[in-house]
């Protein structure tokens, strides 16, 4: 099975009993009604040592950081506000020795940041690998939480930011070039220490203006392809439209390696990728510059025709479409550190 | 670190910046403000292949019933109704393919029974054991969440069935010895597929009778002392009324093993265990004998000298006390699998 097939299949069990206050189930996060307080979101995520961290190159304070800011990303995508989190850890004897201390400094101090609460946990021992699991909670609004299934043909589609930058930083590292030139340090942060958009879900949630998001974990091919099928919809986005960086560029030159793959295919951006009624996106964008001090970028429409296609001209001025759907990063067909 | 070494750091971490809204950390649930509602109790939970279960001798089935099991005991170890559950796992490739449909079916199935509902999770895979981490929510009205830290100098110590049946049964198990004799079936079960105590928590929290309650996951001797820490209290108990069973005895006699140190060190009982207002005990065990049919048991007193004290006549009658605190089982310490 691949990962869409065993959600499919437990978002189908939970469904089946699904009671009048849940709200959703199989979105970035679980939403539970609350009353009069808004809903409750809820989100679990576990990082495998070898799947989705190496320690050869992975920092531990920052690791401790990535663990929470995916976590609190989940929220973000949904337009929450993150209050509190739960942590399970699954340890070696050396880490629990050695790297313990600095591992909950990061996730503790990225915790902080972002307002969220260390509520609960479990340790344990682990035969294997390092592994971390994340359950994180938080609340909206009921008429601000923003779904997988809300695009709607003709809406624009939008991303928060580059695309493909924590792919190349992971493919830097991975070859022992993380430390190296001064331009790729964007790169390899983006790699081992995202952001989590929280002010900018919340935001756009506000606004109004958005049918649907979430947040680019597994690459855009596969994570549009995500909304698509959760709307009833299609998109079609434009290569020229993808935003990219000198430093991705310089990074793909080097490593004779095609920027437009990290772009489409690479995991773990942690950008926000959501839809907009047509016609408000320009407005939107000036605000959020303005506001937030961040450039958000336009990369295609939705359409009725099912599919996520990937459109460019070729030599002769004609428009190609390419169908690039869950083209994007899945753990059980690759493995992201080795 | 050992265990709860880790878990006070843990604490301290979350109880530095915990808001007003957050009543409880540290225990078997997180303990959150819900307003007019009651409180929300969440708690999470990780299994870990070679560490908590071995696939050698546990049916797949069983295993996905004991994962939803061992996290609902935590709600009804606060006297808590669960409401529902998040599941993230690693897979190994083999399993993936093999196991995990009987794995759901037997974790949806106990959750059913208990009346929750599955709202989310999270897939991943392991490069190493499998591993499963739940996240249970659940709720209680704010007076009757049922702490460790509630236990008074003079009130009675009480579980709510035999002590050491799972340990017992892991045993056996490891000695291939799981599907032998007929009178063993308890203790093999015990061990495989056990009950979390959600009506008997809901009774004893709605009685108004319960200082402290935990569920018994790592033994007597470390559970009870988790309660008198918390209650900054002491603990004697009686060798004498240390409920037992002729199984136990069986199998311990056939192992020549100490049945005692099954039933005050031997881990994941999942019994309850909780103090009582002095002088209610009796009218209370009745009740629960007529209503669900099981027998507590009372096995000593709450004193204010501090420690967990078990206590025995020796030949000559004289009454000897030994110091037992913390003897039970530690992963960070032992192998329950190997």
């Amino acid at each position: 099975m691949l990962e869409r097939e065993i959600i499919e299949l437990i978002s189908g069990l939970g469904a089946a009993a699904a009671p009048e206050e849940i709200v959703g189930i199989g979105d970035d996060c679980a939403v539970i009604g609350r009353g009069r307080d808004g809903l409750l979101l809820l989100s679990t995520d576990t990082l495998v040592e070898g799947v989705h961290f190496d320690l050869a190159w992975h920092p531990v304070r920052l690791l401790g950081r990535k663990t929470a800011a995916v976590n609190i990303s989940d929220i973000a995508a949904m337009g929450g506000r993150p209050l509190y989190a739960l942590l399970s850890m699954a340890l070696p004897d050396d880490f629990r020795e050695q790297g313990l201390g600095d591992f909950l400094k990061g996730f503790e101090g990225r915790l902080s940041e972002y307002g969220l609460v260390l509520i609960g946990g479990d340790t344990v021992k682990s035969s294997g690998p390092l592994m971390f699991t994340v359950t994180v909670l938080g609340t909206a609004p009921a008429d601000q939480v923003l779904y997988r299934g809300g695009a709607r043909p003709g809406d624009e589609i939008w991303v928060s930011g580059i695309l493909g930058e924590a792919a190349a930083g992971l493919e830097l590292c991975r070859r022992g070039l993380g430390a190296g030139k001064k331009d790729w340090a964007q790169l390899v942060r983006a790699h081992l220490d995202p952001e989590p958009l929280v002010k900018l879900g919340r935001l756009l949630a506000e606004s109004g203006l958005v049918g649907a998001m979430l947040d680019l974990s597994d690459g855009l091919a596969t994570d549009l392809a995500h909304i698509c099928k959760a709307s009833g919809v299609g998109a079609e986005i434009e290569v020229a439209r993808l935003p990219g960086s000198a430093a991705l560029e310089a990074a793909a030159g080097v490593l004779r390696l095609d920027p437009l793959a990290w772009q489409l295919k690479g995991g773990e951006d942690y950008q926000l990728l959501f839809t907009l009624s047509p016609g408000h996106g320009e407005e939107l964008r000036q605000r959020i510059q303005t506001e937030l001090g961040r450039e958000i970028c336009r990369l295609g429409e939705i359409t009725s025709e099912k599919g996520v296609f990937l459109c460019r001209s070729d030599d002769g001025g004609r428009l190609k479409k390419e169908e690039i759907s869950y083209q994007g990063y899945d753990h059980f067909l690759t493995n992201a550190t080795s």
